[in-house]
């Protein structure tokens, strides 16, 4: 059985990107992420402080957009506007969900494009369903991607199924594992028959959201299985959608949690910027 | 076996929007689709015969506009813009692929997303991608849902296998599919054990582009298939990508080609035209 540990892939990723930001910077260039944040929610608070100190490992810089949670929506949607002008911000991070005084299409639309590096604008959602390019995909399927890309496990022609249909991981990673040649199926709270489907996988990618969900029954041998979960149990510990201690006894491969694909979404955050700053 | 005649679903549309035209033009809003046409491909003309009957049937008026395949880019964007300002046009309809010199996404960006009837600005496939409800899904896969809907297939919990990627049908199909809590497969030419995995479906739905593709060897009994390619055989002769006497012997409902999702797809134009009259 084969751990796919997120660590490896993320210091690939650290070294390629820390050469990328020497070049830029002897350029003149400093490649910079403004991270928006409204209110104090713990969910945000962590994942800041995992993508700052990633960004600034690589030599990214940050800078912070702290709004209250009552904040009006003009005043977000001007900062954000002030942002797309702002030469020295390449890409930007806005924590969602957003409180539900303000329109979320306001503020995605607000956006520019080219500083989109997590997936939110109506370009960079069309560049990732229909395959054009355009944009950036959102930061954790990007992660899933990059795992088994750096892996070296060829997805086409593989039947592939994903647990999940939401528009940040479920739904954009089904869109990419297309683009590669894999069969994907989708299956979510409403399938029928979910043992049967996700033990028939040559892949099981995990993006449930719910602690434990896939166990035994769910796979067989010869399997990879990717656990996109991040759940925290009650005395505080982080774990999967996987119940990774009988799964891992059968499966051939499978990502840990933690340790697994959320180390490695910050990296892929990280390498937006630097690829926004490089395309100036 | 259940033929799934596509006049059926388009006589109860037909119906519908007749009504709706008429409330229309008692409020002095005359519905008018824009058909932008480059060249003379047989393929355009024969869709534009379709649509303009179909049109005209519920009392929605056409204007063209068609230039030469040489025609300079700005020409043609030039007439976009000015069919976005012209208030009387409601909807537009481009027939694409467009000629090679011209760029498909200059094209698309210069279209008003309000008027995009056909699904093919970034906001309306940002729509059918997030189920957001934005803008208008492509006219072929709507076909397809309309059908279903028509003949009271409920699609929770059934697995459906869309065989084809496209972005004009498998992709938009499988969103809208998922939206409606199927378990979805998109199948592709490097899918590998096609026979196993289409055999295996609830509903099958091919939209392949390859004439007879799919066989016996490919259905089982008590399945739905429906057949969205329309192909054009040596003889002149419109035939699906199923082979339809044998697959009709074995399933429990399909569609037939032609008078079927082919039929179907220039009422739901029509019935987005209306909508963004209606929406004005």
């Amino acid at each position: 059985m084969t751990v796919l540990s997120g660590k490896e892939v993320v210091a690939a990723i650290k070294s390629k990107l820390s050469e990328d930001v020497a070049a830029l910077k002897e350029k003149g260039i400093n490649p910079t992420l403004a991270i928006v944040r409204v209110g104090e929610r713990e969910d945000d608070l962590s994942y800041e402080k995992g993508a700052t100190t990633r960004c600034k490992g690589v030599g990214i810089e940050i800078k912070k957009f702290v709004f209250p949670v009552d904040v009006p929506q003009e005043e977000l949607i001007k900062t954000i506007k002030q942002i797309n002008e702002d030469s020295s911000i390449h890409g930007v991070l806005i924590f969602r969900p957003l409180p539900k005084t303000i329109d979320d299409n306001a503020v995605r639309e607000a956006l520019a494009p080219e500083k989109d590096v997590d997936g939110i604008t109506d370009k960079s959602m069309t560049g990732v369903y229909s395959g054009n390019g355009m944009g950036y995909a959102p930061c954790t399927p990007s992660a899933c991607m990059a795992i088994l890309d750096h892996y070296g496990i060829d997805l086409t022609g593989k039947n592939v199924v994903v647990v999940g249909r939401s528009l940040v991981v479920g739904k954009p990673l089904a869109m990419m594992l297309i683009q590669k040649n894999a069969t994907v199926t989708v299956c979510h709270t409403r399938t029928r028959d979910m043992e049967k489907i996700t033990s028939a996988a040559d892949i099981l990618v995990v993006a449930a959201g719910k602690a434990g969900m896939i166990g035994a029954k769910h796979v067989s041998s010869g399997q990879i299985v990717i656990d996109v979960g991040i759940n925290v149990t009650e005395e505080g510990k982080l774990t999967g959608d996987v119940k990774y201690d009988e799964v891992s006894a059968i499966v051939d491969a499978i990502t840990p949690v933690p340790g697994g694909v959320g180390t490695v979404t910050n990296s892929i955050l990280a390498k937006h910027v630097v690829e926004a700053a490089q395309k100036l």
